[in-house]
Order: C-alpha cells, then structure tokens, then sequence
C-alpha cells in the first residue's frame, strides 16, 4: 500500500463548515462545532474540523464568490487566513493556533485550498519561492475555475511549479494541517472533453504532499470524478468526488444510488470514493436570502436515515454539513448510531445486489464477520419488499435494535416512502 | 453469490475455432483439436472445446460473412449445425453427438451464437414454440448487427420473446452444451448513443439460461463492454470482452493494459472481464487470400510470454486461439506454464502498481499466499526497470524458474523490447 | 441549371395522402381527392396528386408500419401497388392507369418510395434486371431504417446496383410518374454520428431519375437533412426536408421559425427546402384509436394562417395534408388567397428581418417588384409590435384585403395570440 | 439594408500585419506599407491598413503571446498604443496621428482587438467610464481566451457593460478607426459545447459601433464560425471567419474550398464570409525562430494564383499577409490582376458547379453579366478536366489574357500539380 493510503485506512469522518457557513465561516464558529464534537462525537470517531473555501477572503458573505476581491496572501503568492475572520492568525501565525486549539481537544484540522495561484498574485507579479520565478511565471492563463474567479491553474512544466506546490504544503505542514480538500481539481470544465485536464496538478500536489513531512489526507473535489480516472485517482488521492455538489434534494440522492454501484468496487482502505457532506440538521445560515436562511434540511426524516445507510453501507466518508451546536435530538441520533457507523468503517464487502429505479438492496460483512443487507425503498409511496433469507434466519435491526425471526427464511418488508432499513443477521448465540 | 456464478469460479481456460478456422470450422477440425487439449492440456486446467460463428451455414469459408445465404435451421426458427461440416448431427441430432464426444474426452464443448432470431426465419414467418407467435412477431426490424446479416435482435416486449429464449437454451442443453458465446450483445451499434441496446436481450438470456436445467457459462461479445455497465454485467453473465477483436499488433496488446487497469477492480469468482482469445501459434487457417493463409502468429516471442503473463496477472478467460495440432514447442510451453496457469486461477489482490505508455507492473498474491510481481516493458527498444524490495528477500522467476537474491531489495531489471518477467516472492523455507 | 432543376422551378404544390390516410390509402380516396383539387383547387396552382408510403401493402391499417407483412413486388424485386386497394393496377399495370386519370384531370401524379430493395425480395433471393445479379447480391444487411421494417439500403459498390435503381425509375416512368418522395434518405439513423450516409444512395437515384426519360420531381425525407450538405442536396434534388415530420403542434411550428432562419439562403428555383405538408382540415381518417380518428388539425384559427404565411414568406412546397373533400370554408379559403400564394410561387429576396423566441418579420419582394413585410406573434398572448416604413407609406393585408395609411411611417401592429399578417407596400398608383 | 452593411458593400481589400510581423509590428513598418500601398496597390482598391493584435504591448516580440505582460492602458481600462512602438501615439493622443497619416494617403486604417477587458485593468480595479463601476463590476473571470492571456469577457448583464463599449469605440472613432477586427469572437472555446458563447459581446459591439458617430466595417475572428449561426453574424457583422488562421499548407487550402461550399449562399453585400489573410510573399520577418524569419510563403506559383482565384470567386475579403514592400514580381503581379480583382469586387450568383476532394468548378456572372468559370485541379499531379460549353462559345484566360475557341463547345482543360485557370466567355462582339 502506498504510504499515503496509511494515512486514510478507514473512510474520514468530521465536519465540514460550507453547507451552514459558505464562504464565510470564522475562527470562532469552527470552534463552537468543534468544542461540540468533541464533546458529543468524537466517542462515535469523529474527528475532522475542516475549514472550507474562501477563509482568505475578508469580505467573504453567504455562499456567494465575490469576483476578483482582495485576499490575504504572502510574500510568495500563497493565501492567508483572513485575520477579521481568523483572529488568531494574527501576525503572520497562519492557522497555527486555530489547529493547535483543534489538536488540544483530540481532534484534526482541515482546511479547503483551490488548484492554481491567486490570480492577485500573477498580476502582480510576485516572487514564489524559486528564486528569479515569478507567479506570472507559473501561471496558466486560460486554466481557470468556471465558478470561482481566485485561481489561475499551474503550467506542470513551467520552472517552479513543483516548488511552488512544495511552499503551499510546507506553510500548512507548518499550520498542522491534517487534512486538504483540494477544489476544482476533480472535475474541471475550461476545456472541451477533458473533465480530468487537472491530472497533472493532481500529480504535482501528490508529490508535495509526500515530500512536506506531515500526513494529510487528500480529499478531490469536486465530481463527477471519470469513472475511467479510477486507478489514476486511487494512486494519488485518499477520497475524490462521485458527484457534483450533494444538497438535500431528492433526485440527487436518488443520482447518488447510481454512482455508488457504478463505484463500489473502488472502495478500500485509503481509497475512498465520496458521496460528499451530509447536507442534515440546519443548513445555511450565512445565507443571504432571508428565505433561506438558517433552514432545515429538506429531506424527510426517512430520507436522512437512507442518507446515512447508503453512506454507510458504501463506506463514504462522512462529512457532517449542518451547524451541528443546533442539532436537535433527531438530528444527532443519525450519527451517533454506533452500530451503523461501525458499518461505515470496518465493514467489508460492501456491495450493491439488487438495484432499479425503484429498490435497491445492499449488502456487506460487518467487523465481526456477520452478513448485513440494507433495503431501500427508493420509492415516494410505500412498497413491499420480499426477501429470501435461510430458514432459522433472524435479523437485527440496527436503527429499532430490535429482532426479528425468521422461521421459513422469508422476509416481507414494508417500507414508509423513501424509506429503508438495515439488518444484521444474527448468529446463533445471539438469536438464543 | 448469484448461482451461475458457481459454474465459472475459475477463469474459464479452452480453445476457440475462430483465430484459426473463422466461419468455416468442421466437426473434424474441432475433435482433432479436442484431442490435442485432451492429451497435451488438460492436465493443466485446459478444458472448453468452443465452437465459434456460423456452424450452421453450410457454404461458409474464411473469415467472411456471406450475405443472406441459407442457414441450416430447425421449425421454430432455431438454428442447426450444417450437416455437411458436422455430419454427427445428421438427423436432426444437433451437437449433441459431438458434445458427447469432447465429454467422453473429459472436456467441456461450448457454442457461440449471436442474439436474435434469424432473419431467414421472420422473412419465411415461421412459428415459434409458442401457439401463435410466429418468428416475424418477436423480431426487432432494425435492431441489427452492423458485420453480420443473419439475426434480428428479438422485441422483449413481445409475447413469445422470452420463450422464444427459452426454446433456444434448452435445445443447446439437450445437446450437453457447456458454455455460451453470445455475440452482438456486450457493445452494438445500430442505435446512435447506446452501446448497451442488448441490454434487455442480455437479461432475457440469463434467465433462459437458469431455466434450461444445464449449468451453461455464459461469455458475451464484443467489447468494448461499457466500464459504466459493469453491475448489469456482472450480475448478469460470467465473463464479458473489454475490447473489440483482439490480434496479434502490439498496438492491441499496448491498449488491453489500459483496459486492464480500468477494469480490473470487478474481477471476481464467476465475473470475468475477458481480454479475448490468444492469438498465438498458427492462426487463420481457412483465409482465402494465401497470403495470409495459415500464418504464424505476429508476436515476438517477448510479446507472446507478455500477452500469457498480463493475461493471468488480470485473469482473464484463456482461450486458446491457434491450430493446436500445429503447436511448436514454444507455443506448448506458452500455454503449460503450470506456475503461471495457476496465477491466473488462483490468485487474489490482482492489481496495477504502477502504468504508463512505457512500463507497468502488477501485483498479485498467489494461492500460498506469496507476493507475486510482473514487470512489463512496453516500449520496443530495451529498458531498465528499478524496484524496491524489502532487504533480504528472493525472487523466483515463474519462466525461467532461477532464484534471485536481493541483499539490500534493490531489483535493477533490465528487459529487452516488449520483454516481461513474473517473479514470486520466496518464503523463507524456500529461500535457504 | 441542372436539367432536374428545370422541372420545380417554381416550389411544388399539391396534396399528400399521409396526413390524413396514413399508411392506408385507397385509389377511390386518391381520385376523390384528386376530383376534388380539380375543381377547387387547379386553378391556383395546386396540381400534384402524392400517394404516400406502404402503396404495396395489402393489409395495410392507420398509421402503422406492419411488421415484415406481405408485399406485392414483381419479378425483380420491384414493388407493385397492392391490387386489392388499387384495383386500376390488376394485371401489372402498376400505377399506369390511376396516373392517367389524374392526368386526365389536368394534374400531376406522385408516389412515395423508401430508399433500398425489399427484404421481401433479399430474402426470397429474387432476381434484379441484370443478369446473374439478385436481390441479396446488391444489399447492404445492416442499413436499415428505424422506423419500417419494408427495405435494405442498397450497397452503391455492388455490381448491379445503380442498374436496379434505373430499374425502378424505368418502372416509374412508364407509368407516368411526375414526383417522387423517397424516405429513409434526407436523415438516416442506423450509423452512429452520420445521418448523411445515403449520399450515395442519393446520387444513384439523381441518376436513375435522369436516365429514366421522363421528367420527375425529387423530394427527399425525412429531415432534419443537414445544413451542411446543403450543396450536395441542392445539387441532387428538388426538395428535401428540414424537420422531421410536421404535426399541428404548436411547438413544432415555432421550430420552424428557426429552421427557415437557417435555411433560407439556400431557397432558389429547383431548390427547395421543405417545411413539410400542411396539417391543416381533416386528418387522420384511418387512425385505428377513435379518439384521434377524423379530427380536425389541433392549430388554432390564427396558427393556421401562420403556417401559410411561414411556408409561403419562405417558398416552402406546398403540399396539403387534410382529406380535401371534408374541407370547410375557412379551410378551403386557406389555400385559395391567390395573393398569398402568389408570394410562395413568384417572390423573391425572401429573407427573416428579425426573428426571436417571441416574434419574427420575414420580407421579400413580390413578382411584380414591390416590398412584402410579414409579422408574426409567436406568443400565446396577445403583444403590440411596432416597426418603421417610409413617411407616406401605405400597406395592403394579402388576407383581409385593406389598405392601412401610414402618413408618418410608423405601424404600431397589435397581434391576438399566434397571430400573423402579411402586407405589401402599395405603389404609388394604388395608394391613389 | 441594415445600415452598416452599406459600409462594406464590396469586399474589403487592404493589408494587415499579423502574417509578416506577428504581434511587434511598429508605426514605422505600418507606414512604409501603406506607402507602397499607396503607390502601388490604391488603384486596384486596395484600401484598409490593419495594425494587428498586442499594439498595447511594449515588450512584444515575433507572433508570441507573453503571459501577463504589461499593456500600456488609460484611466477606464482602455488599451492604448505602445509609445515605444508607435512614437506619434505620445501624449495619449492613440493612434490619431498615424490614422490621420494613413487617411492622407486616400487609405483607411483598421485596428484589431480582442473581445473583452484587460485582466490588467481589473486586478488594478480601475475605473471605467460608468461612475461608480469598475473593471472587475464588469468582467467574468471566467470567459477567457485560450491562446491570449490578456482579457477577460465582459458579462452583458453588468451594469456599465453597454457603456465600457461605447467608450471604446467612442475612443476608436476619434482616432480615424475605419475598420476593426475582434478577435476571440466569433468561435470561442472556454465553455464545452458552445462556440458561440460570446454572442452577446457581438451583439454589444454591434450596438457601440452604432452609437459612436463613425462608420467602422466589423470583421469577426477567429472561425470556424459556426454556420448555423449564420443569420445572427449577418445581421451584426460585415465579415466572419470561416475557418481558424489560414497559413501556406495545401491542406488548409483544401478545406477552404469545403468551406466556400457551406457559406458561399450567404455572400451578400454587406455581410463577408472571410476565407482569412493571404499568406504571400515574404511572411514572419518577426520571427524569433531563425529558420523561419523572413520566409517566402511556403504555396507554390500554382497555388498562390489558386488561393487568388478561389477568394476572388468566392467574393471573400482580401487581406494581404505579407511585407509588401519586400514583394517581388510576381507577388505583385498576384494582386494586380485587375480583371480577377473586379470578379471578387462586382461579381454576383457566384457559386461552386461542381466539387469533390479532387477538383473544383466555379461560376459566377461578372459585372457586366458575362459569365465567368474557375477550373481547379486539386490534386498534386496533373489532370485533365471536361467541360460542355455552347457551341461555338469562346473563352478568355483572366490570367494570360489569350483567347480560346471552342467550335463544338468542348473545352479539355490540361491543369498542372495545384493549377487553376479563370475564364470569361467572350460576348459575341468580343469573339469577333
């Protein structure tokens, strides 16, 4: 196994600050979600406080990019936390104390970066780190982002592209990053018929990476990542994007059973496709749009518990994307079911058997060994589902916890509208 | 795991007539080649004598499909071997007297047949099996294959398709048929924008086959499979072709590793990607042009030993390709490399290291459990090939059967053009 | 100008029998017709009489193509009208005797055909007019058409094949054809990402036409022909479609908007691309559904007059769609505004001035030099278009027969929902 | 007409700067070109003096484009000439002077600009002409050209966007700007599946040129622009390119005459589909490259006389390429055929007869209504060509001047490797 896979064996799990906060998250709202996972999650493994886009933005608002604004940067073109928003990045500290705090509680710090150099840099022409090469230098002028105007791409065989890459990952080495979602990079759209034109950035930040001295996960964002990218991204990346961004609507999530049969066979230990953040509990509330803000997720109590079983049972990683210091009960039951989140990290096997429009049934062998099925019902009305199981069968609900035999081995399931359920079979000193 | 995995939980391992007799196979070709197997291969895990296109066209020659001429073909729009290129079906036996002859060998006789009904049948409306459905109303006017002329592609929505299935997989058992072939299927192309249009046909199929009371494998054709299908394939049939025809032109070989690395993740017991028959000893036979006729393989003797080790690295079917009776010794040793044979059978964890345009290397553990490594050199001039291992292991070379020490682990390989090596880790035991 | 040119120098009208018979047509409902354009019609230039598709088909219902039904076809794989709808055909006189009548009338007889050679015959292995050459020799197994089951493209490399098209057109002659329809040819769909791939088909009909010795208008179909072929099409026919088919949609008539936009500079004498027949009065006489059977054209009062004014702003052909004998009087006043299709007939300069989703004005010059302007509401609702003439200028409605004053210029139109009108500028004398 | 068509009734004829000096081209090369325009070219209706791309560059160098380099630039983000290169431009009076220059020769003077707003201006934030609003107000970051880093597209929903237009041409017209060529326009390829996104810039341009009290001919590159977009380049521009940069390679020869044959219906005075620079004569002398500095154009005699023949009969503009005071003889010669001039200035119904991959035949009626036919061998060996003339008919060479009698009307043209030959028939006075 490549080394960096080491640093990702289990699929990550954390908290991720766009879905409540967008581009304008500060240091003291990362800190109330992460005083609360440690004191409520971090028993469950979760661990990650990750810092998304635009943290180097002064006068970030809402979800919204801010064309061609003034960011904080250093002498060599790399980004700084916005100090207004970021107190403790004063003097030049960078996210140091911000990750200290986040290591203190037993936790790990991640933050968002775009592929490229800042624009403001190459025009005005600042130094890099490679003596006598400029930002301009490494540049590439037609490679940009189609939805954030801060980044020009980086030309791989421009003299100090590598070392400029090397510089970033050295400063967040220094920070005590763990973890770097790395954007526009997955999927790019600046050239016609080439969504994976990034590739050679993906390889230079790998590089980086391994050579900055401190694990970091990679993350790649966002998707639809090439199906036919599989092995590339499984040699450079610990997770990368299935889709486009997840938000809590129903078609997406119905999207999101497609891609997970058209990837499962990806999934293992440091690979991790991702069926990215958990958009549940409440959502927004940087929002502009007083309509909108602060709102609760859309899906129906059904469909969070079908989002936590399909991430699950697929083994994503998990990325919490709602304000989680305002969970209510309901919301912080989805993901402290031990059990299920077990599922998430140490199953195996973990396999589509039946899939349409309609259904879908997993399947997977759970850390002990034990056969699990989840049974989807992907329908808006109810429905029944028949199963054959062997005779003497009996089942363990993992969300009711209750047990159900199964004398002739037949399971007949009724299903709520979008619901779904997942089941362990019993052993026989269990059934007793 | 489905049933009809079970009847191929090894790569299944045979010969094809088509490489070496094309259209134009007798019953007297495939027995001498039976034979053969049944004395020289057999032992080694070779087993399916299949026979390829057109064995019910009595005036085929070459590798030519003739327009619209007459197929031998029973009532019900079902063909039949031409009696006067099999004479042991005379009397309306089909191949059943043939079948029972490769059994009586100890081997297993396979068909290929391409999805449809024949056109010669909707055109002369015969009946089906089924009262009151006649071959004109099953059939699917324009849903045609683009090199052969003889099939319709049959409606599933008609009444009488499924049967019409049925009555055509339970001659073939009736006849002690092993294997399938089913051509026109994995990748068509009669519609614009839909290389799986078969995808209904490919469903009726499998449960014609689960019906027809004999275990039959089924291998579908040609590829390029879509990678996007692979649950509906897997799910569906016990080995599919990643490419179109596979010939001895190293820019062939060059593409089945990149094809190899995409598909390799949904190889599994009884789920088979199949890289195609292996062009290698003397090949097309019955050409009609004489320059051509009767020709020894292509490859380099380096690129023959490459095609035998990527092909069980991966493993793939093995489907011998050339007139076995013309086998040189070289050939022979190609295909009974019992240590090689048994990667492909045996072998787990099957995966690139490493790949690009000039070099790959893959890995596997073998049935002991022992690490398993295959370096290939891809470019046609030689090369060297760095690696590390761990200090004071020993490679043993599955060719030349040589032990290598590595003091220090440092494998400096060097390889002529196209030239591949396969090396097992040796064991402690082994080492001393 | 091409010879071929010569015989559509002015944009063909008449009546096609799809609309409103379908596949069904009977010879009583064609002189009905015919009778009926006689009397009423003739006299405003409307003159072809156009027996669509499945003539040869005996059992033939609606609009519905039987799937490899029985054809009537003579000895050398040429079709022949079924006897039991045209009884005047009986004995192999073919058309022969209907053309006759209708000449007899003064007007002008067409037939439909599909492109290639039956499968009938292919698979009956009929003769053709050469010698040693059948049917299956001079076809091409896999062009086929999507949507009818009846023909196989024919192969233009295969000995005999341009000699079977002189063939048919021979036939064609001798029974006083004057206007062939051929299908499956403007646009084909069994290739993917090529819908010209019956050019040469094209090009060996453009020949037979021109050796049979009798002049006959060509018309091709269905569309969308490709815009960029237009040099091709206008070099091997007379008409050729823009769209697919054309129903009383609303939708479909907005898309027309944007292909005459596209296609108007290729308009010219002999050269006419075709909007397609007019679905306007009765259609759909022989439809097998009651509900759709006998009714009357779905286009409001106002979209009716649109398409005659689209299609004649344009120099469209004009071919009516509707059972004649059923027309009321505004849909008989519809295409006897002599005005009107004075423009379609003798205009020139025809050309959009402006055009956009919600409103369109088309210009050209009428026969005797003055200016016609065109405007068209293309919304749901009424709206109020305003647009600039000369000081002085006063203008004629071709529908309503008024003369509007426009002492200062300016036209301030207001438009009822999908409304349209069509004026000419009055000279000087008329204005007195 | 539209009235800026009447500013480009005929063809353009001029000269322009990018094939011989790149994007370096200074005042003092400009100059001595229209000089020997002027004395050499004025006669034949030669008449527009275009300074190509990068005028704004100080540091630009051979055809390259420099990477973020520094543009000379005014207050409201306007580029304006480099002193260094254009000496008359000092004290922000732009390129008055030179144009006024240019005028006194009885010439006109052109420009070129790249669609959009300098990246420089909106990194800088600079105003522009709109009080309140910006460079980056107005800018998408995303719409970027892929070969010149220098702009951004401007977004047409912005506020000030209409208006940093308008200040442009306002800029232009009080300089004595005749004619502009836009570049990055008519085919873009920042977004997938759309080359003509900018179809809102055209339309804003469209509108500035309007408003700004000068007539300006608009020429739009580069193609190919998409020919479904016909009507829409009609109605907004006087010429568009057909293709991308036409250099001196036969290949790119024969794709323009497959591109005459889809534009050539849309030809029409006023609107110009452009078959691109003549590259003839001495071309590149800015050359960083030694091998190519200074290069004679690569097409022999026989294609320089073609590509003469082919713009000229097409009607397209004629823009020559090369140092024109460097021509020799011949070269001269090429553009002072005044009788092939006045076919590509006055001709009209031009039109290709007849063309495959290996020859070509066009026609067209000269401006005294003769008919005039241009004979194309394509290939690069001789051939001979059959042609039907009337009895008695004689020809007259546009090049040689001689006279050809054709008694029995046949003409057997023997063309040399790439020969091409024009030929009026000689009215019945002439033959005399």
């Amino acid at each position: 196994m490549e080394q960096f896979k080491q640093w990702a064996k289990l699929p990550p799990m954390g908290w991720n600050s766009w879905d409540c906060f967008g581009a304008a998250v500060t240091e003291k709202e990362l800190l109330a979600n992460a005083d609360y996972m440690a004191a409520n999650l971090k028993d469950y493994g979760w661990e990650y406080v990750v810092c998304d886009i635009q943290w180097y933005e002064p006068k970030a608002e809402g979800h919204i990019y801010k064309k061609f604004t003034e960011l904080t940067m250093d002498g060599y073109g790399r980004l700084l936390p916005a100090e207004n928003r970021f107190p403790s990045s004063a003097g030049g500290k960078g996210f140091a104390p911000l990750a200290a705090q986040v290591h203190a509680m037993g936790l790990k710090f991640g933050i968002h970066i775009l592929r490229g150099i800042p624009r403001q840099a190459v025009h005005r022409n600042t130094p890099t780190v490679t003596p006598g090469v400029t930002a301009r230098g490494i540049a590439q002028g037609y490679s940009v982002c189609p939805w954030n105007p801060d980044m020009y791409g980086v030309n791989p065989d421009a003299p100090g592209a590598q070392a400029y890459y090397d510089s970033l990952f050295q400063l967040y080495a220094s920070w005590g990053v763990d973890y770097v979602k790395v954007d526009d990079i997955a999927n790019t759209e600046f050239l016609p018929n080439n969504p994976y034109s990034a590739r050679r950035e993906i390889e230079m930040i790998r590089i980086a990476i391994d050579r900055c001295g401190r694990n970091m996960v990679l993350s790649l964002s966002p998707g639809p990542a090439p199906l036919e990218q599989a092995f590339h991204l499984k040699t450079h990346a610990n997770m990368w994007r299935m889709s486009g961004d997840f938000w809590d609507r129903s078609e997406a999530l119905d999207k999101m059973f497609a891609l997970c049969e058209k990837w499962y066979t990806h999934v293992a230990p440091g690979c991790w496709p991702d069926c990215d953040m958990l958009p549940l509990g409440v959502l927004q509330l940087t929002e502009t749009d007083p309509r909108w803000r602060a709102r609760k997720t859309r899906f129906t109590e059904n469909e969070q518990k079908t989002v936590m079983n399909l991430w699950c049972m697929f083994r994503s990683p998990l990325m919490f994307g709602g304000e989680m210091t305002m969970n209510d009960d309901f919301t912080l039951s989805l993901i402290t079911n031990r059990e299920l989140l077990e599922i998430d990290q140490f199953s195996s096997g973990n396999r589509p058997l039946f899939s349409d429009p309609e259904k879908a049934v997993w399947t997977c062998r759970d850390k002990d060994g034990n056969d699990v099925y989840a049974f989807f019902n992907l329908k808006h009305e109810a429905q029944t589902l028949p199963f054959c199981f062997n005779d003497g069968d009996a089942l363990y609900d993992l969300w009711s916890k209750e047990k159900i035999a199964l004398p002739d081995g037949a399971l007949t399931l009724a299903l709520g509208p979008r619901e779904s359920r997942v089941f362990r079979i019993l052993h026989k000193a269990e059934k007793a």
